[in-house]
């Protein structure tokens, strides 16, 4: 395994702004902050047993960085976030529009998907898919 | 942890070849296969003991689909890439590079940077970090 998937990199205006909402959203935490760039991970990678995974099984952290230029048009890549089976999608989304993130349409068919299209607050887009544990 | 990181999603102009061109790069395998979408896990993740991974500390999949527009500016998520500790970062450029990669310059001093900037077949920008294994 020569080579992991380390992480996703979300090029921000306000990166401090975006790194805690998204900390916020999933729950993870802030490891490493500089003007320029801020670092999270999910919790159980501060666990002293994370250090026993091996490293082509660990997950990826989220990095924010500044750039000079804006969002111009819908990203390329996108976020998907999946409630657990037990928990509510309906829900869910509420909790995000409350923290500020925004419902869009990017072609959708709203009445059928079984999944919410949602922007962030910089307006990356991103999907809250139907409960599942796999 | 009602919400987990679950996928990032790739639009493609050509899903199938975007999907195999992941897999041989990361090692990773195709657990579905549809005209339009395909989705890729690690290797680790169709083992039996993969199940015993709570879902919050699972990490995520790659899925590409296809959409009927083409890239027009730099993307404002992308993916980092990191050799592990013992592997060597010009020899996996090389590799990506003879696989398809193009290196691109975004901006980066080529002179002082850790990483290099690469380019995947769809022109979707990326990094290869240097070599770590945290």
């Amino acid at each position: 395994m020569p080579l992991r998937w380390y992480t996703v990199v979300v090029d921000c205006k306000d990166v401090g702004a975006q790194a805690r909402w998204w900390a916020e959203v999933l729950d993870w935490r802030i490891v490493y902050e500089a003007e320029d760039e801020v670092v999270l991970v999910p919790p159980h990678a501060l666990e002293e047993r994370a250090q026993s995974i091996p490293p082509a099984e660990r997950g990826q952290g989220l990095v924010f960085v500044s750039v000079p230029e804006g969002k111009t048009v819908k990203n390329r890549l996108h976020i998907d976030l999946a409630p657990g089976a037990d928990d509510d999608q309906a829900a869910e989304v509420e909790r995000l529009v409350a923290l500020g993130a925004t419902r869009i349409n990017v072609g959708q068919d709203e009445s059928s998907a079984s999944w919410v299209v949602l922007a962030d607050p910089e307006g990356n887009e991103f999907c809250v898919l139907s409960p599942r544990d796999q």
